[in-house]
């Protein structure tokens, strides 16, 4: 079959490789009717993610068809259509009985990482009754690829970590593809202001189709004292960081309201500045999070019932065998203003 | 001034009584600019309510002007808008100390109860600081009359206790003023499905204009069948009993799922079965409360941000000097299909 | 082997039966080294469980050793000792991922129920994973044999339910097994008064023993009355339900605090009278539940570092061929004074 | 009156001041009977607390006797004995109204910072009704003067915000008064494991006298390493931060396990390192908080039913006339042993 697969740093390429086989009663096979590229897929090709092995095939994301279902899966046949999660979970460990599935001891963000991934013409999902969903019937089927990752990541990490409330005030720190989702999932608890920050004043416009109140350019270094304007002096409720980087966890620090939350998203590289001195008696909250993919079947009854239209975050649509030019257009956003690519089959 | 009485069970009239004094320093005296009639001064009219006794002031609900404030509030002067709460709250008792306002060992639900109320041109608020809100500049006084009760009390009662939670199934019994108050505050947490039963088409046409996503008469009894169809077997995770006879808390427990939440807001005369015999092992909680108005703020600002639009639910407006019009036109709903009536100074 | 078996309403005897069969790959068969009686065998012998049909062999708890095990099996191996929870889970339908493991699709409370138990030299165990616990180094197996079902119901169901927090007032109305487990877990959460009401002076002399700040007899009708007096009016933040009949649920709907919580854990066989007309507006919370076992870690840990002695609850030891005798003492708790009554192999 | 007088970085006096009067309707003059030292009033005499201007009396904890009441005061008159709580709170503004009484507008943290405080024959309460608490007959007033600060502290900051529960693992990094407040506290929830933490043998060995199971010292740097072998590399659910310095902010940081909450006591001077590059992924929560002194009935509660003996924290008791001894033997705990002292009138 065709995979895309890691080579190494700056490196991957398309290439043949044997169609996966069953290991384990618990496993299924797909093949993939779409995926697509995820930031974290960016990260492993700058050599970031050292869990990531040269010759691994990537992705993590997608929706398909069962290939081939082990002895022991219960809820899967051959011919069911599925929507892989990002998150492999065994459903009986210390962590899965948490609902932590991101720390699952078998499990976790496995797929294209540690075992091989999405973005091949099948894969195989260990664990597969906790790790596959359905596709409900007469569901479209590009929308549901946002279920496997970005909704899920901006919901749980962003907003339910976060605690957006109604008629409170949120500022999401970060416009791309994960801020967005985030604040489109933010709608579902009717918050009053949602404030959204970046550098890219393009980003910023699609800010506001997708429900930002106010939106503030960073540029010029005024974020903070900005949002304390709008804010009355009060700061924000909830400070979502859709970056990873210090400069933006910083503004999270200056922007949170007494009581309030500042949740993070973002997959950061390197330490950053906590200011105890100012926040040890502002009574905040901070919080980390691998997503977990609880949500999901939430996310698709608000999806099924129209509160939610995840097609929004789908800018580029490509062929499997041009999946390197939807590389290629994902990792220069600034220019072609890609969210989310689909690759189909 | 002008002051609309009860005389006794069955019986009002529109009186002239001396202007209320402060009688504390907490106290603040309001001029009235508008008010509204509850259900709950129809249950005062038929002698339902042992506590408000003939010669009082009837009316819990309204907005106006300070006229005058007592040397202890800090928060309001004369000339002040104020929206004022059904519940009067001193903020330093045991249970205000808990947020359940609604007990306060010398407030709660007193006004056109205990104590002289608000369908009058002016009224004695206690525990002023508590007990008002500011009117914020460019409000809309008219809408902001539907959040001294009944919005706070669909909310409280109905959504917060009910959890209402995105992509959650829904059901609310009774299409009357509280139940569409709990349906349009059920929007904040984006169910999937909000199911509204009553037994009037008209109620049940204007539910679906106010977001029910399905409605099911009870007329024939086969209500319960219905939901349980429409639910694929599985019940509701809320149900919203929101008009307080046996027979819709009985429906209640018809259509709850396993693990979900009845929460009552209907005002009950007499006791119902419960049916524990069939729920003892259903995991389902049920709860009862008087509304606290700790949502008011929260209430404002969703208003503010047009989250919400309480205007929905005025249907009629009179002059004070026509408030036993304005009664006559509530009290018969089913004809005049009446939801909220305005009652203008 | 020889098995414990249901014959009819009033009937069972000892008898022999097929040593069971893995049916399932994810089935282990435990080798029984102690099991026990429950309540709810009771239950089923006056022919009051219609799921019960006669030829099924009795009981849901015990402890025992891995005879043989499913090739899906992850955790377990022969040899392994384990405990058994009351309640099988599949761990991965729709109640099992929110944590309800007493309604799951295709387990909850199915041992000696719908498919035979734990009264018996051998007993399958469907979903293996999630429905045995290891057998920590070291631990007393008796004590463990309390956390298949009597500590987590009482938890679960009581406390948890009941939502006891440190300082809060505490009632338990009946001091039989399960009134007792609750009140030994009551002790987790530092309330400040848990009161003991029964009909029994010994069940309460033995409350006290248990940590019961105060007991009341409510033969005399007059429990509520001293209940108020206690709490100087006030009632009781929690009131937990222990016995199954309307008298005792009336009981606590009589004792309940404003802002409190009626956790029901009785068995009840008839619909009961809930006074709305009295607690609509009271702010009460009311919750049923069947025990999910999810806290059996956490009660594992308390037992481990000795925050918690569940051997204080065991009266009585039989030889499992005794186990009539078993049954004939634990029946008659009245005389006997029986609380948990073990049964070894 | 005599009072102890702030003068500047490094001075103090023992000076006589006139007695406060009645500044507002809502204040009460307390007359001290007893109060006591905290390690904040180090801070401040070290000039680390700019808002604290030299002529301050210093102070914030004690029980006293009303000597005098505003008229605007409910629940306090002359001669009723009252302990006075650290953080006073108007009770009406929006931060009080979510119970954060630590950011109260016109309140918070301000005896004996920005104005004079309880050191002193007599001192001014504003807020009165929401700042005081009834002693209730026959409390051991130096058991209740632990009630102003330290033990809220240690609870609210320490073992609330840290979601302490039954069955878990807590550490606490550091051993005095704070940390020995967080523990004493820890056990209203049952924690199987707390491990204490801490560069003095002394303290340690108090530690396991009030109650910890595991001591550390983390003299050569090998404290992390050593909790995460006592924990079997799974980490700690609750990490209490009772210090103040980036080092044992990053122990926390060490030795949290996923899923768990880093919960900061300690008053920071300098921001610290946030190791995100690898928390990020670690779904774990940190807070910060200024106690609110919400939690003071509770308290009281669990102190009158025995629950927790706050005297076990005074090891040192002086007349008022020699307070400058008594700040040098708390400001010496190394080699005094004090945690807590008592100033009596």
């Amino acid at each position: 079959m065709k995979a895309l697969v890691y080579l190494g740093s700056g490196k991957m390429a398309l290439e043949d490789r044997p169609k996966p086989d069953l290991a384990a009663a618990t496993d299924v096979i797909v093949r993939l009717t779409r995926t697509t590229i995820c930031g974290t897929d960016l990260h492993i090709l700058k050599g970031d993610v050292p869990t990531c092995r040269p010759g691994r095939i990537l992705g993590h994301e997608g929706v398909g068809i069962v290939d081939q279902a082990g002895s022991a899966v219960a809820t899967f046949k051959p011919g069911d259509r599925v929507l892989i999660s990002c998150i492999s979970a065994c459903g009986t460990c210390t962590y899965c009985r948490r609902l932590m599935y991101s720390h699952c001891t078998t499990g976790g963000w496995i797929l294209g990482n540690t075992i091989d991934g999405t973005q091949a013409e099948f894969v195989r999902i260990p664990h597969a009754d906790m790790s596959l969903y359905p596709v409900p019937d007469g569901a479209d089927e590009e929308a549901l690829v946002m279920l496997s990752d970005i909704l899920p990541t901006g919901f749980e990490c962003g907003i339910l970590n976060g605690k957006v409330a109604p008629g409170s005030t949120v500022a999401i720190i970060g416009a791309g593809p994960i801020g967005l989702a985030a604040l489109l999932t933010a709608q579902f608890y009717a918050p009053a202001e949602v404030i959204v920050i970046d550098l890219d004043d393009n980003r910023l416009a699609m800010a506001r189709r997708f429900g930002a109140t106010e939106t503030v350019n960073s540029g010029d270094g005024g974020a903070p004292a900005k949002v304390m304007k709008l804010t009355a002096g009060r700061g924000v409720d909830t400070a979502i960081e859709a970056v990873g980087i210090p400069a933006t966890f910083g503004i999270c620090q200056e922007i949170i309201g007494p009581g309030g939350t500042i949740a993070n998203i973002g997959v950061h590289g390197t330490k950053v500045d906590l200011h105890l001195e100012h926040l040890w008696d502002r009574n905040v909250t901070i919080t980390t999070r691998l997503v977990d993919t609880v949500s999901t079947p939430l996310l698709m009854n608000t999806m099924r019932s129209g509160k939610i239209d995840p097609k929004l975050l789908i800018t580029h649509r490509f062929k499997f065998d041009r999946i390197l030019d939807a590389y290629e257009t994902f990792a220069h956003a600034a220019s072609t203003q890609a969210l989310k690519v689909i690759i189909e089959a």
